[in-house]
């Protein structure tokens, strides 16, 4: 699955290094390339498509048609044209062509919604969760249980696609296998398999921050940027990293553990074991810490920005050591990646107006010229939602790299 | 060029995104995967390369039959089979088809090779320079000078395809401009022009440490390993990034400054101008530092192995903290790369015997235990050439990418 995620957007190759490609892979490459247009920008008409994929008319309009044939675009009138003459016809994603279970875990927090292709949204529900520690089983139960009548609302059962689900844990890619997510008090949970088993479609998981990273690029504030770093602040802090376009999530799709970078050796424990990562000086510790609050998450921020738009001190203050600390993480990240944009994610997002100022001139400070010149610092665009919207992309994945092979259709005691 | 170079070794549209593609690309797209094959891994058989790439028979025969009239590889009699038969004949690539000019620009000293299709050296020269800041024009001359004689022994002249160029600073990848090569006095220099202009043949301009990334996973430790670092330890500290089989070089080439990433904020004023970074913990100058030993380059090193030999205490010491910290910046990159392989080169590869031990105890301190669990830290296996091959490849690159079409032949004052 990894391997298939990650080669989506533009190699004729799914199969590997070093292999040759037939009229077959070409074809397949061509579908694809058409359909995640579509699915990405929208509705638009033959010329435009014709334009942006380089490929003659003649090839696009089979490619369409073949598309129509498997149910996931339409072709219908299009607006009035400004000039003289029929308006082209545009082509449009169907969302109820391809779609796919969304599920986010976070800290205090599960979601889930079902979106078609096109990244429409049929339904989602997010339920507050105490910060306890709920077993991976309790997890799956609530999930499904949530998932359960939006499935059964779902315009074509038939069209189901697969599950994608962001979790706040370093996650192995290839089987969802969840190593660590210390805020769940999770290790070692084959979590993967056990929504698979539940739900009985194919399920792929992946690391929130990663996911946050991948639905700014494709649908947020990172549309075009090929170098993007999303940091999801929640109670520890994440990076979701994407290269020339593609996630970049290291060997088994571990990459991004950016809180847990030493930057402060005489600094704070970690829970993680070390001393001195970045999130004991950035992360919602280090906030609780500095603002004195006996607070987490929602009710932490929400007291935190009161007493910051009631110009309290103590708040002020702490808001600046945690920009600052930032803006030295976000530093060591402009040198390690010279990324052009760095998205804050999560609290930071929430944050960001008093943060914002600090980062920039931390950051400034902390990194060479010309990686700096070209590195822009700015709030998501998708607010709170990014990584179920990234976790929608993830699971739409399988059927934008290859549109003629459907996934088996969802089986499962959900259905009835 | 760059992205010629990020593309090559799997794409089949060198475009750009969301382009589609056709028998054309398909037929470049094989045409590289065949040359690439034979490049890399040298004479096979066809059933060897129908058994790689996944092309048949027929295909494959097609395709060495374009690449032979090309003068790219011949095909001779293979050895005697050890079953009965005759033995296949071998698909050989000809070093003599394309020819490239290496150059390598380190801190104490000059190199230039000439290079073959294969990656055999016909010629190479390397000069040692005292440390004296040579201007960016002397040092043109220079090259110009050692690559002349090496360039008028080149078997076909008109076969010259390019010329690949590694250099120890922050260099753009488009155009070979440099930023900024503090251990060479350098600022703001437009290093490829100069040399293509002096050449009069296309110059591909990269930081070090990328090339000597590209050259360990081509060529050396890292063949078959998709992520990647190499960390060369010249005056300060870089790091060439492969990530899922391609170069990992951010948004304009400048990625990994790991050297300039703070790891100590009370430690050191740096070169740079901010306080704390990696190299002035872990580089020359805290080996200087450490050791009381008033050398530099190969001297020191010299002096700091014969004294560690004899247990020197104050050196095995220094060794010692050189190794804690490189340790604990390694951490640092396997939280944020989740690399298969880091690889020690330039002076930690020297020195490697004495710090191997200690980077391995301090990095398990400082990682998580999933990403930990699938990194090895290992010496580099093509000693100091490893920029000279890596800067080979990178002029090669082109050819291998689109075999039919040659790049223009060098036609300057060179030749005559």
């Amino acid at each position: 699955m990894a391997d298939t995620y990650i080669d989506l957007p533009n190699k004729i190759d799914l199969l590997g290094k070093s292999r040759g490609a037939g009229a077959e892979e070409l074809r397949r490459h061509n579908l694809s390339t058409v359909l995640e247009q579509v699915h990405l920008a929208g509705p638009q008409s033959r010329s435009q498509l014709t334009s942006t994929t380089g490929l003659n008319r003649s090839t696009i309009g089979d490619l369409i048609s073949e598309l129509t044939t498997l149910g996931l675009v339409g072709e219908g009138p299009g607006q009035a044209p400004t000039g003289p003459g029929r308006p082209s016809p545009l082509v449009s994603p169907r969302p109820e062509g391809a779609e796919v279970l969304a599920v986010e875990l976070s800290v205090d927090s599960i979601a889930v919604a079902t979106v078609g292709l096109g990244g429409h949204f049929f339904n989602e529900v997010r339920v507050a969760r105490p910060r306890e520690r709920f077993s991976p089983e309790q997890t799956v139960r609530d999930v499904v249980k949530l998932a359960q009548p939006l499935l059964a609302a779902l315009p074509d059962p038939s069209a189901m696609a697969g599950v994608g689900v962001g979790v706040v844990g370093l996650t192995r890619r290839s089987d969802g296998f969840v190593h660590l997510a210390p805020n769940l008090g999770w290790r070692d949970v084959p979590l993967g398999a056990m929504l698979a088993e539940e739900l009985g479609t194919p399920v792929q998981v992946a690391n929130d921050a990663d996911l946050g990273a991948l639905a700014e690029h494709r649908r947020g504030v990172g549309i075009g940027v090929g170098d993007l770093i999303y940091l999801s602040g929640e109670a520890g802090i994440g990076a979701g990293i994407m290269h020339n376009g593609a996630p970049m999530l290291g060997s088994a799709g571990f990459a991004g553990e950016a809180g847990h970078t030493l930057i402060h050796p005489k600094g704070q424990r970690c829970r993680c074991g070390a001393t001195g990562c970045w999130e004991t000086e950035a992360g919602e510790a280090a906030l609780i810490r500095l603002t004195g609050l006996r607070l987490t998450g929602q009710s932490l921020l929400d007291a935190v920005l009161a007493r910051a738009e009631a110009s309290d001190e103590r708040t002020l203050h702490a808001l600046d050591e945690i920009g600052r600390w930032l803006g030295l993480g976000i530093g060591n990240l402009i040198n390690l990646f010279n990324p052009e944009l760095i998205v804050l994610g999560g609290f930071f997002h929430v944050l960001a107006p008093y943060l914002e100022e600090t980062i920039n001139e931390t950051a400034k400070t902390a990194t060479l010229r010309a990686p700096r010149a070209l590195a822009r610092i700015t709030a998501g665009g998708l607010g709170p939602d990014a990584v179920l919207i990234g976790a929608a992309e993830l699971a739409l994945t399988g059927v934008i790299a290859d549109p003629a092979k459907r996934s088996s259709a969802m089986s499962s005691a959900l259905g009835g």
